[in-house]
Formats: structure tokens, sequence, C-alpha cells
């Protein structure tokens, strides 16, 4: 049945954990998340999976290894499956992330950033 | 490949006519759509997807059979497979659509406003 609607700066103002994905919502297989991010996350990339960063306030770059993009407040990008990126941020950055159910944050890399378990706000 | 960073309000100036859905980017199977909305749709519901509405600009409403969801700018809704809606809009408003690839706009009724052809920008 029908849901909530959802509020992207009421859900930030109960995170506060960076770079730990929040699921906010699911339409399909796939799962709406925010994440706060500050500083340098891991260089990692998720072989079976495009991703989409949307910028919800902030400013926020994607390294790639042969290019950087910077992103602002109502920009996105998609990421393709298999490239390797690193998401890196300045300042904090609030940011909607979009793929399936069951990737890992970290992807192929597991370290002190991987998020296990399901975290919903 | 890497595709380019998407501006919403870049592709917005590039939009003119009302309810007609322009697809901006693809994750997977899936379609990121901008639209500019004003006035009143149709009743419809698409029987095989849910499907994402994000307010990026204004305010719409999206009305059910019993029960009325009012969104604002940063605000979302995912409507589920199945229900009847029908999106209105007192004002000019901006929003982001996310459904899969081949989706009719208008689901199961055909009409005037119905979109046959994808339309990028």
């Amino acid at each position: 049945m029908l849901g909530n609607k959802i509020n992207f700066f009421d859900k930030y103002s109960k995170i506060f954990k960076l770079w730990h994905p929040h699921i906010i919502a699911e339409m399909n297989d796939y799962q709406f998340k925010l994440v706060k991010i500050k500083g340098e996350f891991v260089w990692h990339s998720h072989d079976k999976t495009d991703e989409v960063f949307i910028v919800i306030s902030g400013q926020m770059t994607i390294k790639f290894r042969d290019r950087v993009v910077d992103l602002s407040e109502n920009e996105m990008f998609v990421v393709p499956k298999g490239i390797e990126h690193m998401p890196v941020a300045k300042n904090e950055c609030k940011i909607l992330i979009i793929e399936p159910k069951g990737i890992m944050n970290t992807g192929d890399i597991r370290g002190e950033l991987t998020v296990d378990k399901e975290t919903w706000v």
C-alpha cells in the first residue's frame, strides 16, 4: 500500500555518521539511500551494477582513475558498473544514492568504512 | 564508459512541453526523466512497476483514490505498482521521475498526454 512521503532534510537531520548510507525508500528491487559525506572515501567499484549519485546539498567530487567529476546541488552522475571511483568532499555534502538492493557501499573492497547491515532512516 | 554530469536546471532550460518526460540518464535498465508539470494529468496506473517522484522545484500533489499527497522541493514519493494516481500542480513544478525503461507515462490509459516516443534532453 501507500507509504509516506519522504522529506530529504527531515531524514538528514537523523543521520549523524559520515559515509553511512541510510535507506529511505525502495522502488521494485532498487533502494534510495541518503548519505552525509566529508573527506575521502575509498577506491572501489561495483562489478554488477551502475550507481547514481545526486547531490542534494553541498559539493562533492567523484574521482576516477583518468578523470575527476565535480558535482554541486541539483547535479547527478551515473557511475557505470565496473568503473573504479572514489567519492570525496572537502566540506560536508548531502547526497542521494540509487542502486539495487544488496549493494555493498565499498563495492569490491572491505574496510573500516564498509557497512554490512542495512540501515533505514 | 563515463558519461557527462547532469545539471537538472540546465536540462529543464531545454524543456518546453508540459507533462512530457525527457530522459536524462539510464542506470542499468532504469531511466531518469525530468518533467515540467502544470495543471492536471490523467488518472492512470502502472501494473508492473513502482514509480518514484522527486520534486526538484515547486509544489505538486499526487492524488490517489483515497488520499492526497502534497510534495515540495526535496521531497519524494514512491507510487506502488498497480495504484491509480493523478499528478496535479497548481503552478509549474519541476520533477524527476525514476522508473524502468519502456514505461508509458499514462500507464494503462492512452490519450492526448500519452508520449510514445522516447525523448532525451
